[in-house]
Parts: structure tokens; sequence; C-alpha cells
């Protein structure tokens, strides 16, 4: 599906006039595939649903009850108020922050429906075609989870580049219409930057870029700013430490464009000088107004931040210079000293995998957040597979 | 299973004597595995079902309505009437056109299922291993949607060439005896020409051949001859173009050899003088009272037309003669100029991946048949998993 | 989990006392991860259930009635009686008799579930991760049969070793930490000894261990018993001819082990000199009081076993020493000639994957066990997965 970025999460009125249950058969193109009845129960408007803190937050003083959401999921179980307003997910800046809360209180509802037996089945009947050039374990295995969660079935490939066909010189292009035959939802992860963008317009079925290339991972970001939102309560006013490798990492500059657009951010860059972040998120920053300063501290950072966003030092990008890996790599490393300096309704984040940058004593402590965020990947993907397929 | 070539197609006998639901507990192999009731409305014969022409085919006059098929599946919607002829799925030479027409009758009522919400559960608790020795993933993602579509489950191994077992020196067929322990039916690809038959002379299971080595590849020439029964509405007096890579090309040999089992025939060959067809094929179908003739003006024979099927010219044959390969690549190709000869009601079909001897401007046109040909795919595998599994 | 050795079966207490039906609530683990109802009739004492002779089988005079098992499965079709005793499944050591026997119990009920339609669907909601760190085709596909034939689901990864996160550097540790987000038991195969071990410390869902290195394969250690039980009818008063590798084969050395445990058990081995049974297994059953002999003898020893375990003799043990590994090979050959002296009553097993080692001639008779045996496993892992997932 072509990628769109919205500017406001209106509902978009169907083929016939808006209505709120009809998310799929005013979606003409899954509907040329497949007719639902809405499996849930209706509500006809979509109401401003609200996000409840998580239990373990506290709530700083500047942040305001009424700018935390909490989430009646009784009188919204699964809801079916409209149509999604992407058909596929295919970069970062389609999501502004309406957009952004919506999924979240979806994702949160996910929590509670994997949590509880025997699983979801809104999703039974759809099929969904995990189209990996590359493998990608970690990524691959959230993904059929959450379809499988939601009582969906899928369809996989790893070996996608070695796929026959591809390998005879086949398009992305040809393969992708070949497959869209074959299932309801395409997840594609690809070795070319670009390669999602392209797998949606050629779709007649929604896609979900799960990383293509130096590119996008939008679901990455997506679950990044969700756990921020789930372990601290609120995403305005947050003060953010991105740690390590700054100018390779796409997990952190993809994180520090999306908080971007939230209220009174304040962002501290903690990286070895041959991995630096880059002028480019820097100058947008200061053009969205966020406050952003480097430091070489990472004690005094932390003992300032809400949440502590670790990264691995990517080997790969030094090529023959080990010596600078090394010297990169071992100078800030998330210890006991940070937890000890680290408020305590902070977090330490981090993408995995994780080598040494934190050390195994921080793990048990209530704070590491990392294992607690991967689990939130599931979450997230859970979301965006009932929004594309289903609409709220 | 034992393969077997049926002169008619006869209901069987089970071991109780004929019953017309009974195909399970008349199938003693299926049985000793399984015992199943008939999950659907049942008629106690079969009748002779008709189908429908596709909507947007050309009735050619010379073709009187009698000749094609319209099928009510309002009163058989999956009919329960009797035992498949077949126990496995090996080779072409295994139909006639009354199987034929048999299968393509099931393989349409499978378009309405896939088509509709929230799919269909006949094959419930059914269980299709996937025994590829070499990877396909193309005809393996068809497979698996075909199966999951009918609310079956799948166990797939796409590297059994490298089975720890088979690698060791295991037998095929001690391979096989263990898998169907496992499953219920075996979709088998192989390297080697005969597996299948082997596979299939071991197994009490059925076993569908998805390509052995140079052998056959029955469920791509059943999808090819039933998409052009689908796209033209009738496969008695077709004329029918066969392009490119003619000598080496499994499909236009699968498809030569069944096509000339219908009446009134005719068959253009368009091939670069160094790949044309054998003349094992051409001797078959002059014994058969096909009609053939060799051409080498493609824009001609795609006048006379109602089918165009277009083949990559495969580079893997010409080993160090790249000269040769080049020059048969760019002799014969669809483009604009083929379309602006053909017929309204004729199709360009191709069995994919295609290269460039169809050129993408060609695909927005509705003739551009070879996608729908892919999902026809689909529908053929799940009728057969429906016929093997539960009869007809 | 802890993998811990338990002298006695006795049922455990759960966090609010022991409950009969409770084996979900009282297990903190799996019930911080989701909550079930007791799917199944319930039996508010779990009652000695009895297993029924193998019709084939023959009863020799000095065993009992009382000594063999009938198994009551109308009284309790899936009982619900209690938490299963241990929380993983890691290592033969594990097993004491009255365990083996209630698996057992629960293995020929899986027999019955599986050969009826449409499957069960008490592990319906559950999802079950293959983590391979080496490929095993068969294991796996047993594994994945096994959870789909109870209605549960898979996610599958044979590459894990390749996982692009283990490539990278992650430990096992931080893997299982992130795998056991998306799922609810973790199948480990790993090329490491005590990977197992280690896995199932750090995972708060249940691990089997699927074989690791040179350590354990416990499933297979448990189908070879089950399937000497479902064959002979019991297991007291064995006797047991071990051919083949003895030196290098994990699945006798193992078999020995458990076997060992039950009363009056006689074994002769018969191995070629280079690989005949090591020191430490004589040893232990010497110290269990089992009477054992080596023998040269084939023929012999097989007019006095009931079962004759015969396996591989392992090419990639012998390095260059091809001569060596020829001569062991041709030694000892399960052939028509055993069969002429092998009781009526008797067995031949083998845990495949079979060379020539055992003639092909021999698999049609009755007493070729080899492939029932593998389809034990599959009955083995329905009664483990069960046990670890919903308890007793």
């Amino acid at each position: 599906m072509a990628s769109s970025t919205l500017s406001a999460p209106v509902m978009q009125k169907g083929i016939h006039g808006w209505n709120p249950c009809a998310r799929i058969s005013s979606n003409a193109r899954v509907n040329s595939h497949r007719t639902l009845n809405c499996p849930l129960s209706m509500s006809t408007v979509r109401k401003p649903l609200f996000f409840r803190a998580h239990p373990a937050s506290i709530n700083p003083p500047h942040v305001s009850a009424s700018q935390r959401y909490s989430l009646d999921t009784k009188k919204f179980p699964v809801s079916c108020a409209g149509k999604f307003q992407l058909d596929d997910v295919i970069e970062s800046q389609q999501f502004d922050t309406d957009i952004l809360n919506g999924i979240f209180e979806v994702a949160f509802e996910m929590e509670k429906i994997e949590k509880n037996s025997p699983g979801s089945n809104i999703l039974k009947g759809y099929l969904m075609a995990t189209l990996f050039y590359e493998p990608s374990t970690r990524t691959r295995l959230s993904f059929e989870s959450a379809m499988k969660r939601l009582g969906g079935e899928v369809l996989t490939t790893e070996n996608a580049r070695e796929f026959s066909s591809a390998a005879k010189g086949e398009t992305l292009e040809d393969t992708i219409r070949t497959v869209e035959g074959y299932s309801d939802i395409i997840i594609l992860r690809h070795f070319e930057g670009g390669a999602a963008k392209r797998a949606a317009s050629t779709a007649t079925i929604p896609v979900i870029n799960a990383g293509d290339g130096p590119g996008q991972h939008p679901t990455q970001a997506l679950l990044d700013v969700y756990t921020i939102k789930r372990e601290i309560g609120r995403l305005d006013g947050i003060s953010l430490g991105l740690v390590g490798d700054l100018a390779n990492g796409r997990t952190v500059r993809s994180l520090a464009y999306l908080i971007a657009k939230y209220k009174k951010v304040k962002i501290y860059f903690v990286a070895p000088d041959v991995v630096k972040m880059k002028d480019d998120i820097k100058d947008y920053l200061t053009s969205m107004g966020v406050e952003w300063e480097e430091s070489s501290d990472l004690l005094e950072v932390a003992s300032k931040c809400d949440v502590v966003y670790q990264t691995r030092i990517q080997k790969e990008r030094f090529g023959e210079r080990i010596d600078l890996y090394e010297a990169a790599r071992g100078k800030y490393i998330v210890d006991k000293k940070v937890l000890d300096v680290l408020p305590k309704h902070a977090v330490i984040m981090h993408p995995l995998p994780r080598l040494d940058e934190i050390t195994v004593d921080v793990d048990g402590d209530p704070r590491a957040a990392y294992f607690r965020q991967a689990k939130n990947g599931l979450y997230i993907r859970m979301a965006l597979l009932k929004l594309l397929l289903l609409g709220w």
C-alpha cells in the first residue's frame, strides 16, 4: 500500500461514507480480499480513551494527571470504531502524537489479551506472510507471536533472498504480487533501504516494514516510545539519556525523532567521540524546540534522567580499526554505579542484543526495563496487526 | 501412496462397498490414521456440476453454452459424494478430462471459500508436512496457504536435504515412514526425478508431488489448465501459443500434454531455434489429433490465439554460451505490440518468475493473467488437499 | 526453570495449598504468564490408572497381570489432578519409575487423542518456541506435530546459531529472556552440553531439552522406554540386547540408565571391539543390581531377548580410520537370520536413522518396531507438553 504521512488522525470516510464499524467494508482493498463482520462489541464513535499509568511509575509534580492516560477497556474491549488511518507501516514519519497515543492504547489492550487465556481470536482466518530477505529471528518471532496470540496464522520465509525466484532475477514487485495472493498482510524485512515503500506501493494488502537495510524499522521506534510511556507514565516532559553508538544506531535516531513530537523533552547525548550523534538529528531537535546537550559524564546524566537508553557499539562499523572499537566499547558502561545515582522512578532501556555495555548484575534491578521493552514489541505488533486488518 | 493412472473416474468401491459419503471410512489407509465424519452436507450421488463462465470471458460463437460449466455451489457447497479417485498426486498422466473437470469444480468452490471470512475449517485437525529437499518458496507458500485457508495446520522443512538423517544416509523411504507418523499428508519437493513416486509407494498417507527434479510438477500443470478454463471459459476448441523456452520448460511440456486431452485444440510453438519444442511432444500431439504448427512470427500467432503462454529462457541451461542465451532471450518479448494484436477475450499467461520476456507495461492490461494464474495455484492446491483428505 | 531430581512423585503443594485442579494457579511461574481454567473434566484425586497391554504383546508367564497397566481413559479422559512434578525436562536423571509410569499413562492417552478426529484443543492458546541451535528436523517435526495435535501453536527457528543476536555475541540467557516473552514453552536444541540446564535456570516458562551436544536427549530416552512398555507390556523382568555402537551412542547409554530403575532387568551388550560399552554404565548397572554380560554372538543374544536394540555405527567418530569403521559397521547386522531366532513376542528397535545395520527385508515383520518407536516419540512429546503446561 502507498504509505501516507497524515497530519491528523481524523476518521476517514469509507467509500460508502463513514461508518464506525465498517472499517473493513470501507477499506476497498482489504474488502476486495475478504469480507469481515465486526467480531467485537461496537461503539459508534471512537471516544478519547485514557491510558492507565504504570503502577510502578512515579508521577513527577510537573506532570498533571490529565496529561496521562488510563484505559477503560471494559467499555471498549477491542473497539470497532473506524478504519485505521494508515494502510501500511513503513516509516516513523507516518506517526503524529495522536496516532501514537491511539496505537499505545491498543497495545495496552493487547497486554491484557496476551496475559489472559485462551488468547484472542480476533484475527482468526487471517494469514500473515513474514517475507524476510535477511534473517532477524528476534523480530520475526515477535511478529509471528503477535499474529498467533490474536488467533491468526502465519506463512514464513526467512530466506527470501535465496527465494528461487529472487535468485533468478524476479523483482520485489513481482514477488509481492504473488505473495499477496497467498496472505492478508505482509511483514517485510529487506536488505535495501526503500524496499518496504516499493512493496507497499505494489501490494493491495497491508505491508509492515520490519527493517529495510539502513533505512527504517518503525515498529522498533514505536515499541521504544511505548516502553517509556508504560514505564514512566508519560512522554511529555521526559528527560532522556541516549548512550553509546549514536552515529550508527538506527534505533536511537528514530527514538530521538519520535520523542521530539512531545512537549518539554530534554535529551542528553553520551557517546564516544567516534560515534557521536550526527548534526541532522541535532538540527531537527532544535527546530522542534527540544532541548539537548552532549555530555561525557554518564553518571551525572543518569542522575538527571527518567530514561537511560543504552546501545551497543557496533563492531561491524569500525572495519579494521579494532583499536578504536575497543576504546569506544568500554567507555560508557551501565553498571551498579549508574544504578546508584539513577532516580528511583527511572529506567534503563536497551534495544538488545546487549554485549557487556550493561553489566549482568544490573538485570535484577526493577529499573532494568530492557526485557520488558522487548516484550512491548509484541504488544505494539499485536496492535498494528489488529489496526491494519480490523481498524480501530 | 501408490500412484495409479485411471482410465475413468468411476467411483471406487471401498472395503465395505461403495458409500457416497464414506470416502474416509472406505480409505483404509487414511482410516487407519484418523476417523472422520463427513463435516459437510452430503449428496448421495455425485451429480454433474456445472462450471460458471468467467464474467470477463467472451464466449466465442463456436463454443456452445453446454460445453461450458456453471457451478451450483448452493446445492453442493462442499460435497461429500465419494472418495477421490486418486490416492496421491504424482504426475500429469493420472488425470483424464473427467477428473480434471471435477478438480476444477472444487477449485472454483475454493475461490469462494478463500474470499469469504473467516475461512473454512473443513481441514481442521489435519496436519500437512511440507518436506522440501530443495527450496521453492513460491510453491511452498502456496501449499501452506492452501492448507491454512482450509483450517489445517502445517509442519515445514525446507532443508530436508541437509536433514540430519538424509545427510547421514537415510533413505527417502525411511524418512517418509517417519514423517507420515507426524502428519496426515505429505507435500514432497525433491531434486531427483521419480522421488515422489517412491515416496507415494511407501507412504500410508497421501503424497503430493511439488516437483521432483526434471520430472513432474503436476499441480503447476493443473493450475495452468484451470487458468485457461477460468479465463477463457472453456478448454475444447482452444488456440494456444506456447512461447519461449519450449525445449527445457517442464511447464509448457506438461501443459501441452494435458491440453491435448481436450477437443479441437490448436497449438502454435514460437521458440528461438536453440530451444524449440522437442519431437516427443509433437508426436504425442499428432497422435492425439491435436493440430500444431511452428512459427517465428509472435505477432501473427498472438492475433489468432486465445492464450499466449510466455516462458522464461532458462539461462542455467546455456552453460558458458551466454551469447546464445542473450540471443534467445531477446527474440520473443510480450509487449504492448503483442497486446495491440491480441484478441480482446484472449489472455497472456506465464508460470513466473518473469524477467523481461513480458514487459512491465503489460501488467496493467486486463488480459495480463499471470498473477491471477499464480493465485489459481492456491485454489488448485486447496482443491487437491480437500479431495485427498476428505474426498469429493 | 531450574531442573530438579525428585525422589518421589508426590503431589506438590501450590502457593495456595494443594488443589487437584489448580495445577496452573499453583504454578506461580506459568500463572504469571497466563491464567487457565481447567479445560477438562476433573477428578479430585489422581487415582492409580492402569495401562492396557499392547494387543500384539505376549504376556510372558513370569509377568503377572498386576505388574502391567491398563488405562481407564473414560473415567479420566485427560485428568486435571495436580501439578506436574517437573518444571522442565532437562535430563534422564529427573525421572524415577513413578514419574515414568505416570508419563507413560498420559502418552497412552495421547495415542487415542492423536488417532481421533478432529484432534484435541487442550493446548489451544499456547505457543511453543522451537529454538534450535543446530538443525534436527526429525526431532523438531515430532515436537511441532505434538504441539499441533493438541491444538497449540508453534514459533520455529532452526538457525538460532546464526540468530543475528547470537552471532553478535548475545548470551543464551539473554536470548531465552527474549523468547520467553513470545511463547509459553521453549524446546531447546543446542550444540553445547549443559545449555538446556542454563536455559531452564533462566526461563520463567518450561524448557524441554531436545538434545544438547554430547549431553542429554531425555525425550529420546523416554520414548525408548515407553516403546518397550507398549510393545512388550512391561518393563520389570525385561531382557534387552543392546547392539552396535555402544561407546558413542547417547541413546543406548540413556536407555541403559533408565531401564536399570526397573526390576530384574538383564542386558546383553553386542558391540564391535572398537565401540564397546564403557565402564561407567557397566559399573552403574552393577550398582543397581542389573545383570549384564557382553557377547559376540548376536544370534544367541537375539534368541534370549525381549528387545534387540540396534544402533548405527557412527562414521563421524572414526575420523580417518575408515577401515575400522567399515569393519565395525558390517559386524552385527539385524537381518532375516536374526528374525528366525527372535522370540515371537520380542521386537527390534532402532533410534533411526538406519543405514544397513537392519536390512530392509526385516521391515515387514511385525516385530520390526522402529517406525512405531519413532511414532511413540510423538506421544511422549504430547504427554510432556500437556504435563508441563497443564499438569496431570
